[in-house]
């Protein structure tokens, strides 16, 4: 039998993850500030709530997926929901948002005896509507426990990343750890091709070598190398730039906070953004590739 | 029955490489400039020579691994070794030096009628010591088939990477983008931690998510993460920052030649060249660790 | 005849700046959270307010000058000290804090009708005592008309940069720029060094040709090049890389409020982080020329 | 009454020098590949020769300006000119070139007894049709008292930088500095604009305070802000990308003979290839604005 869930955020993410409840049995009320996304969310029959407190009351659990901290933070704190929240209710924020953020929402729920989980993902639109997301999570044990039957009906990896917080900063350090190593596949494999290499063969060769890594792996940034990812697309779909622009923010926050050495992540981050002044924002991420190819000459 | 082999360079890479050889039942004489070398040599059953022209005569196979392009250009063009080789000798230099200066030397092999590689290895002394290198090839595929009986003898993994001198551009490549995962790696494994994870767990994360790579995998930068590696040892050993820093020398020439972007790379580069300013040159190149942990505050 | 001053925040820039305003003839009462600045402030005939409430009430004048944007904040508005203030007293904030800090407060002012300016100031503790500051001030030109008797007293040079928070965005950016060429300096000198030229001469040569800058003309970080500066005194004194790494934040948020692209200050910035980490926090800014001489091989 | 000059090379740089070097009354015979040079350069007096080797032969000064190091090698050496010229003849190579090709070069000359200075310029090609280049003559002081009259007659500054190649080394470091600090100023100009402020407010602040650099002073990258400079100009003329690029690909030689840290120079440079692969390199090269320039949003 399944559980009462509230569901917060019903957009391009929590649209699909609260659907994926829904097919799991789940009771699901939901609210969003998009109208669109309420009868899209009705027609999987999701209940439509008229706003966001009504969404809180009477749940065994309360999921958010909001764009940032801003949001999150008003919506618990600002706009009072906190108070609502009864103490047997388990808060799950998938979001992804300021790690100091995280902490202060966390706080305000322990102190009124709430259980609450930072939960951000990685796997993207396609991960949502697939149900394979990967949570990685921040928070007690106990309250783990307790959410992973929910999370296993949205994904397929769950990580506890450590206290209240810990989800958050793990997924910045992948994330900003990622746009690395993505740039430097990029840029190896370029200087490979501009001497005259196969951009196949050397993907393959360094795949199988102290350069293996993820995009090497399952989303070679070439075009032509690989099937099925966003370079064989014109890099449309996927995980866009200005999200990872958006995270690498994130990671830039959370260094400055402990005084933390960045040059890596504050070098990629300049190039994402460079590449998204020149009108690349909406791709993938991937298509920083683009940056390394000869133009002119 | 053992092939007739000629080894020119018998440090510490070249001499376990040739003893490798010994052991499987070549015939091989060799030559090196420092005299305790050959004496090893000799000592596993090598035929030492006096010059480096006595080793190139009357061999099927002539193996040279130097440290520098000067020195092979050196033995190849300035000596007048080439010269003296026979047309039904295959040459296999596996020194990692300049794409350029492989192509002139192999022009001038080809020349003369020999066919030649370059076949730079990655492994290391200990990949060189228990014969499971890994040999990165350009030239001929003809060539390359003469040759996989005799390199499977000192290493593992061999791949075909193109034309003369791509053996070269593939490892430059390997190795810079291994340069930037493992500076990103202890970059993000370090704000982690200022941000109050254990770098095991976020390891962990990060190594089953879009941030692994081959240093998550098997060799960790963060002391007491993983066993077995460097890390765990001082960072003495392995795979030296001074020779990291000459390899992405490499890079940086084969960027400059072709007008290649190299952002990530000659960032990292400039990262181990501050590190070895502090006195680290011989340690480990993980030991970059070192240069985001905090030491003061 | 003197105006009535309040002072609020007596340290190491405030202490000095208060007395040059006493020894102009002006009636300055003022308060700190640290006793022994009051003291000393008492010995130059200040008078001793028990708390900051009492500093900003009867006065022409309400001058700040506190460490971080925290603290602005938390002392005009979280403390309530706004709403004591008089409509007719001028408030000038030389504090370095972030823009979006000083438009908080700016506003708050202006709603209770409080004229208020933006004046953080260069030129450091010894341009504090010499009493010849640059204030770099955002607001009302009216504002300024009337801060300017005021502002001479402590300073030289007085710029108007734009409306409210366009000083603290001016300064930011400055000191951005000072931070990337301070580094430049120091790594052009020491190429220079490295290939056999005299610091003197190349720093003679660029200082009249298209590299020359600030640091070649009055700071020049390399020993024994200019005498006065810290170089010549082990970089003791001057402008800390601890206030020039605080800077660099305010910058870096600033930013990235806008989606701006800053990979040269971002750099610096790292670079200044990567120095602090060898110990070097409490040097002089110019020591940034540490990290590039040489101190192995 | 004039010397007797040979002059090699006369493309946009070495044309107008040898134009001043006539109108001074000077006899200049020269050579060039490009036959246009040679009629322009016959248009206004001068001797043309058909081949190089007949410039050099008597002549009191012998004068070249060629691309790169490799024109410079070839021409002394390779094609054995040095060989033909006289003693008592005095060589002033005005060449942008390697340090090591300089050094090869002069060593050369030496050994035949002749002086020879290196002596690259700055001011480009408007520099050099107004006669105010920048020398920077590396070489012996008598050497450099004998050309001082010759150098006169097509420039207004001439810096000694010390011995043979000590010019390129001084005019390379330089460059170096520039691009860091075109870059920084271009960088640090958008910032404030990105945060509300006029880019020539904001330049006039940074001119008269610790960020003032020869960029803002003379030359400032910002479209309206300065009249006179490329930045009015669609940045049309001036020194190109492309030549920034080598000069830096310069640096980057000279910094890895001697394992020097650049990582500001080295970004620059990156930041300039990334700028001329979007079809910039024949652009003055302070047009690096346009790379901070918000084009999407």
């Amino acid at each position: 039998m399944g559980a009462k869930i509230g569901f917060i955020g019903l957009g391009n993410m929590g649209g699909p993850m609260a659907q994926n409840l829904l097919k799991a049995g789940h009771d699901v009320k939901g609210y969003d500030l998009v109208p669109e996304t309420l009868s899209v969310f009705a027609s999987h029959g999701g209940v439509v709530c008229a706003a966001a407190k009504d969404v809180v009351v009477d749940v065994d659990v309360l999921i958010s997926m909001l764009p940032a901290s801003s949001h999150v933070e008003s919506l618990y704190l600002g706009e009072g929901i906190m108070s609502l929240i009864d103490a047997s209710t388990l808060v799950i924020d998938c979001s992804t948002i300021a790690p100091a953020s995280t902490r202060v929402v966390s706080e305000a729920a322990k102190a009124r005896g709430i259980q609450m989980l930072d939960a951000p993902v990685s796997g993207g639109v396609g991960g949502a509507v697939s149900g394979t997301l990967t949570f990685i999570v921040g928070g007690e044990l106990t309250a783990l426990g307790a959410a992973k039957p929910i999370l296993q009906d949205m994904g397929k990896n769950i990580f506890h990343a450590g206290e209240a917080g810990a989800g958050q900063v793990a997924k910045i350090c992948n994330n900003m750890l990622l746009s690395v190593l993505m740039s430097g596949t990029a840029e190896a494999l370029q200087l490979g091709v501009d001497n005259g290499l196969d951009p196949a063969v050397l993907s393959e060769i360094m795949r199988k070598s102290s350069g293996g890594n993820w995009a090497l792996e399952v989303y070679n940034p070439y075009p032509g190398v690989m099937e099925g990812v966003p370079a064989g697309n014109n890099y449309e779909g996927g995980f866009l730039v200005d999200l990872m622009i958006k995270d690498l923010g994130l990671a830039m926050e959370a260094a400055q906070d402990k005084g933390a050495s960045t040059p890596m992540g504050s070098l990629a981050r300049n190039l994402y953004i460079n590449h998204r002044k020149q009108g690349n924002g909406r791709l993938d991420f991937s298509s920083i590739q683009k940056v390394y190819n000869r133009e002119d000459e």
